[in-house]
């Protein structure tokens, strides 16, 4: 049974404050549940229209669901997961880190780019949108449960990391001719301000994504797109 | 004055109906305006908070701005401007091909990709989402100006095409090792189903980009994202 409790917690994990507060945030749709039901993430109250998962579930109704979901067409089921503990990695191999990246939409494409181009290590500065947004989780599309997130302080992190630090400028030497080596930190900044000064004096190899535009007049390019890129290229050789 | 007329008119132009049945297009915020004015597109209407822009423009309130805004946070200006008659070009170059991307933010920042690497020519299917959408046209940060985009029947377009055609597919030869030539079609797919089974057919080469989880979950790339990832390729080499 669907709970008074139960609105009001779900509600209130729409704001990161009870996020942290509570330890839990929420998956929304079948295939999305059944993703971080298979992963290693802990189950904390499953809702389903009907008896679609094999674990503990509160069955409730279309009219219920549509009461503590967010979408605008609800799927059948949404879930409470408990939020790990955060793992301090060692930065080794290919690390993507992002300096203040706000857009919810932008850091769910990026988790997805990280799953496929099998980069286990994101690190985001404390500023960087949470990664358990209810917008996130959606726009990860599982992906969450594959790749390793943890939160910094990006200036601190930088500064006692031992391999090389990336980024991309407007004036730094085409993507495309360097020698990419296996193992570094690929810093991606904010979708207005790109990497911030205090950053960018800690990158030790600047890049450029070359345009090829005949007007050369585009500006930037999305910062979903732009790591997109980065990461295959680092990627390809 | 701000009319009630304008105000009518305004919002019809959210529709795509009405967008065609007038041949206008909103743009809003004093950066896409100016973008706008600069370009080869006809001005209809201007409407400012204040003498900003050297053209016709009509003086309005910041609650009357509010009142014919899309945007929470509405920027000075919003200005109406005519669509163009559709030119139709004749494949030539690279030119990128969608087969009904459904999604406003991901056709935006497709534009933007376009103008970046280059792309003058991009062809659309009759059921990709309109790129005189307003969140199209706010997406494509003044893009738009720059990239010739048409909408065309695609089976027919590409069957009357006599450049090669590529598309991405899960069991297509990996674009890291294919030499890319400068002219031809490339397809992207629809965000759910990918290329359509009547265009691949079309198709006459298959490309794939790799994939380097681990895990090798991941079941797919953001259109966008993806898009960024196959016109570098192309455009690197």
């Amino acid at each position: 049974m669907l709970t008074k409790n139960h609105i009001k917690l779900i509600a209130s994990l729409h704001q990161k404050k009870y996020r942290q507060q509570h330890g839990l945030f929420v998956v929304e749709g079948v295939k999305g549940v059944q993703e971080f039901l298979n992963s290693h993430y802990e189950l904390f109250h499953l809702f389903a229209t009907a008896p679609i998962f094999d674990a503990k579930t509160i069955e409730i109704s279309d009219k219920e669901l549509n009461k503590i979901s967010q979408l605008k067409s609800p799927n059948k089921a949404l879930a409470v997961f408990r939020i790990p503990q955060q793992k301090m990695m060692t930065p080794r191999g290919l690390v993507l880190a992002l300096d203040d990246v706000r857009d919810p939409g932008n850091l769910g494409t990026i988790i997805r780019l990280c799953d496929w181009f099998g980069i286990e290590n994101l690190v985001c500065s404390k500023a960087t949108v949470d990664c358990y947004n209810t917008k996130v989780v959606q726009a990860t599309m599982g992906s969450l449960t594959r790749v390793s997130i943890q939160y910094v302080d990006l200036e601190h992190y930088l500064k006692s990391a031992s391999i090389p630090v990336f980024g991309t400028f407007m004036d730094g030497d085409s993507i495309y001719s360097e020698e990419l080596p296996t193992e570094g930190i690929v810093i991606m900044g904010n979708e207005a301000n790109g990497i911030s000064d205090a950053i960018a004096k800690l990158v030790t190899k600047k890049l450029r994504i070359p345009r090829f535009g005949r007007l050369q007049a585009t500006e930037s390019l999305n910062v979903a797109t732009a790591t997109a890129i980065v990461l295959s290229e680092f990627k390809r050789s």
